[in-house]
């Protein structure tokens, strides 16, 4: 079985509704591609600065970007992949991906589970839990015919969640993400891949694109991996609907081939 | 603290004596390079080749390969990892590297616990498990100053494996392994890598090097990388003594300026 993906590596500005619009525009071209899933980034409608969540936070169902995004996957009859979205739930906030099925229908969601705090001296310096709450629940589920796992950013740095997601029946992990300038280079690709290759899976990876202005720069890159660890597509840094086939089948292929997940030995461990 | 390691890229061939000599003159160049800590790589004394490894199989202690080691290691007053032999025990035969301390007493020995079957039409063949048991124990020790983790080749594709060894105060994961032709430029690096980053330790992977005669060729490319996944050296496929520096302060630092082992959350896995 083969499937149309688009990863929608879009910028991301102070305005919401320009997000909004500009998320619309990509999820459009991706249907007109002929996609089953589009993948937006992690806080596609918010810059990614801790003292801006609050005020973009939405609650699910009123929220205006969660409206949008149901609207959008029932008219290009898509899974849509929320990348994420501050949320407030129960006076908490969380980063969280809303994904919608092909009729419009909140099919799941995922609340990221690994909160970013770093602190590398003279670089990068993020504290996601001075803000946020981290999500418990591990996210799979299944839509346009696939079943996928879906963790955000941080989460893809633990390969607990990503082996978790697979022995679940995760046949793609999907990860919004913003890695960093420091962190992109040197962890971005080489983690998709190793999920990719350790859980014999595709990954999706998909970033917003820098803005090129003030405040923290997403890595872009975007990139889309299979089962056995080869780049299927990838974007640079600019503004970009990467579309790619995924072959379902070279899951199976390369899981007979060489049985990883059978070979595990979880009585030892 | 600063530590030297030797990676002993050796060509492996059909006379068991050879190897042995070929071993101690990479052990004795270590040595003399002012390494605390040398490896051999898997098979070391025999070809990578289930119809020979019971006929180049030994016994802990009276085995002319280990009395060989521990004579070194003494001699050298080295950390010497016995990449891999084939051993004898209980009437069943191991695919097992034993690790001896700078006195020349054997420190420990790990039994590859994940054995290499792989089927990939037209391309590589192997099942490990026609001729080899399967060991049950992780295995981390001290010495010369460091505390280390060891796997064996397929043993490394587990992150499982790789997560436990960290989480029992592996400092740095060592992995004797013999890739293939196909496996190797595919997995070999990013896996190392990979392991290396997500468990903030340095890893060092040390291959034969191949033959270029018939049978299994293995890939070389023996590798040490860093906490951050940064490659520190790398041979190629030529017969090397790899001589690399560990700053082992460097995996602190790392730790501390991303606690991606503290961030985990093993309550939701």
């Amino acid at each position: 079985m083969q499937i149309k993906a688009a990863l929608c590596q879009m910028t991301v500005v102070a305005d919401k509704e320009a997000n909004l619009e500009k998320a619309a525009q990509l999820i459009r071209s991706a249907a007109d591609a002929g996609c089953a899933i589009a993948v937006l980034p992690e806080m596609f409608n918010c810059p990614y600065d801790n003292r801006l969540f609050a005020d973009y936070a939405e609650t699910w169902p009123e929220g205006p970007s969660l409206k949008r995004l149901a609207a959008l996957a029932k008219e290009t009859k898509m899974l849509v992949v929320g990348g994420s979205v501050p949320e407030r739930y129960r006076g908490s906030l969380y980063n969280t991906a809303f994904v919608f099925d092909a009729q419009g229908t909140l099919l799941t969601r995922h609340r990221k589970m690994h909160l970013f705090d770093i602190d590398i001296p003279g670089g990068t310096f993020f504290q996601e839990s001075a803000t946020l709450c981290a999500g418990r629940e591990i996210t799979v589920a299944q839509g346009s015919g696939i079943v996928f796992g879906l963790g955000i950013c941080y989460d893809m740095r633990f390969p607990e969640l990503a082996r978790s997601m697979t022995l679940k029946g995760a046949q793609i992990l999907i990860y919004p993400g913003a890695f960093g300038p420091e962190t992109g280079p040197a962890h971005w690709e080489l983690t998709l891949r190793a999920r990719a290759v350790d859980n014999q899976v595709f990954t999706l990876g998909v970033s917003p694109a820098p803005t090129q202005g003030e405040g923290y720069q997403a890595y872009g890159n975007s990139l889309a991996v299979d089962p056995w660890g080869r780049v299927l597509a990838k974007a640079n840094r600019a503004e970009a609907l990467l579309v790619v086939e995924l072959d379902l089948s070279l899951l199976d292929k390369v899981r007979q081939e060489l049985p990883l997940l059978a070979h595990r030995r979880p009585l030892c461990y």
